[in-house]
């Protein structure tokens, strides 16, 4: 199998992107061809055995192919004849903005490109956490109660500490948490830097954090083993900038048999039918046995591979098996009907 | 100002897509140019002055010039060279599928093309019917009741009459009201020829619909008249149909101001940040004062026009005033600290 990954894109996450994407040399067992997006939108093609951050951050990228889009195909153009990538299926790998918002799947669905990532609809909802509370509850998932501001509204807080978080982004961008009301104006200002709009939970001191990775091939759920993240406040953006770059297998989360049910039927109801054609990884919180949904990571960091026995098998399984789209007919019947009305 | 319509798109409501955007010419005063968005998603530029049904239906459409995207333009393929088309503003009037989904909104958002249409999330929820549910109940807008089910899901009814609607579908395509038990079963095969997801409501016979439509400008609302659309127990596609090449002013519904104000707070509610660029239509139930959201339509049929005092100006103030992206910086400081810290 021949994967094309697509990565970087315009996006708070672009850094992070670049190194899971380089994380994949080690996991996939297949063929990789590297697709950079940079800055400007333009598609770059990176030879699988040079890749390294440091062509990024130096503009290197720039020597190599760009790379075009048409139906069904990437392309780099040449003098007499444009060539063609040969590929079977796009890894999308872009984290955050034109990755995990939609775009990036909006484009493969518009050129019938098939494509390894949310679809459109699961995009909207994972990257917007006012969206994935109100999905998750419209399921009866239970998830920590919030307030929801925009730039212009006062905040009033009841009880600190809180922990305020940008609206769209992932990966701790612009997150703090607030002990009092002497730093909450310094809090907001950066949570505004990233986003216009920002939501606020109260935050929990040591509550257990666990998550669990997964998707649906067939019909059958397939899952990773439940982790409980290293615990710190929470996670920064340097600690979880290493951690997109993870390879190596996690340790099982030491908990019960029913907990770990609990938490795998959560992921079920919360991937319906919504996150078809995706790896993601729901990080949950429990309290007394009771899960919340945290967050939806639809593109996980590192497609979450250090969850999983055999990532590489897994990943080519539901490759082979992406979800199809609904066929629908174009046949002119009420144009013609109309037409036939007017006696035209 | 010169404004490309986009229409037609892979949707059930391809059709009636090309009835909207006829309608167009008698509503907006400045240059337009037609871009077709044919079955097999290529563009082809339609001449103003010839455009009718028609066309489309016979397959004419081919005659005239395909058209490609890039970034920031549309452009024809010449022999020596391409040309670009001069545009200010794009319209994405196809309805349903490619227009309302999401698909095209990311396009042009990928391409930096200038849109006059819903963004990507707010595609996802109005298009969406449980995700415009969850969205309207997180914002305390009521709801008429609903069940949510899949083709693979035993449907149990209580009570009857129902209505069953598509998860995806506007124009009442594949709804169906049901009376009784019998009428069960032909009516879900109906709906799942759609999609493979349904929604069922009761159906509340005489219940009294209003319809409002509107846009915010630099944080001031703009309002339609509110219409009571006429009544029959539900609009089928014909009468729809004929409905989207409206251009004639509708009569203001008879209703008090205070429900005139309820109407109007809950669109502002809805409409939010999320809607910003668009001019949406909102349908609403209203059961003993209480004002339910049916559903929004992100791109109305012939844009609502029909609702407003002065539509063409209303949308060259828009198109003049459409959402501005947070600018992202993209500076490899990460990816730097890395690299330092490696000691590479």
């Amino acid at each position: 199998m021949k994967i094309i990954i697509v990565f970087g894109g315009i996006s708070f996450e672009h850094e992070i992107s670049i190194v899971s994407a380089i994380a994949m040399k080690d996991v996939i067992k297949d063929e990789l061809i590297y697709l950079f997006l940079d800055k400007n939108r333009d598609f770059y093609h990176i030879p699988t055995n040079i890749i390294k951050s440091r062509l990024f951050s130096l503009g290197e990228y720039t020597k190599y192919n760009k790379v075009y889009l048409s139906k069904k195909s990437f392309f780099t153009k040449g003098v007499f004849s444009n060539k063609t990538i040969d590929f079977d299926v796009v890894l999308n790998l872009s984290h955050g903005g034109d990755g995990e918002d939609g775009i990036l799947s909006s484009l493969f669905e518009f050129y019938d490109i098939p494509y390894l990532a949310p679809r459109v609809e699961a995009c909207s909802i994972s990257s917007n956490k006012f969206l994935t509370k109100a999905y998750a509850l419209s399921l009866n998932v239970k998830t920590i109660t919030y307030k929801y501001y925009n730039k212009n509204d006062e905040v009033i807080i009841n009880q600190y500490p809180i922990i305020i978080k940008p609206l769209r982004l992932g990966s701790s961008i612009g997150v703090s948490i607030v002990k009092n009301k002497d730093e909450l104006e310094y809090a907001l200002d950066i949570a505004y830097e990233f986003d216009n709009n920002v939501i606020i939970e109260p935050f929990i001191k040591g509550i257990k954090e666990y998550n669990l990775a997964g998707c649906k091939i067939k019909d059958e759920f397939h899952f990773s083993i439940v982790e409980e993240p290293q615990k710190v406040d929470f996670l920064d953006f340097d600690k979880k900038y290493l951690d997109f770059s993870r390879t190596s297998t996690a340790t099982k989360a030491d908990i019960s048999a029913n907990l770990e049910e609990k938490l795998k039927s959560n992921f079920k109801i919360l991937y319906n039918e919504l996150f078809e054609g995706s790896i993601i990884r729901c990080d949950f919180f429990v309290v007394e046995d009771d899960v919340y949904l945290n967050e939806i990571n639809s593109i996980p960091g590192s497609m979450a591979n250090y969850l999983f026995d055999d990532f590489s098998s897994l990943f080519k399984n539901l490759a082979s098996n992406l979800p199809k789209k609904k066929q629908i007919p174009i046949t002119y019947e009420y144009v013609n009907k109309i037409q036939a009305s007017k006696g035209k």
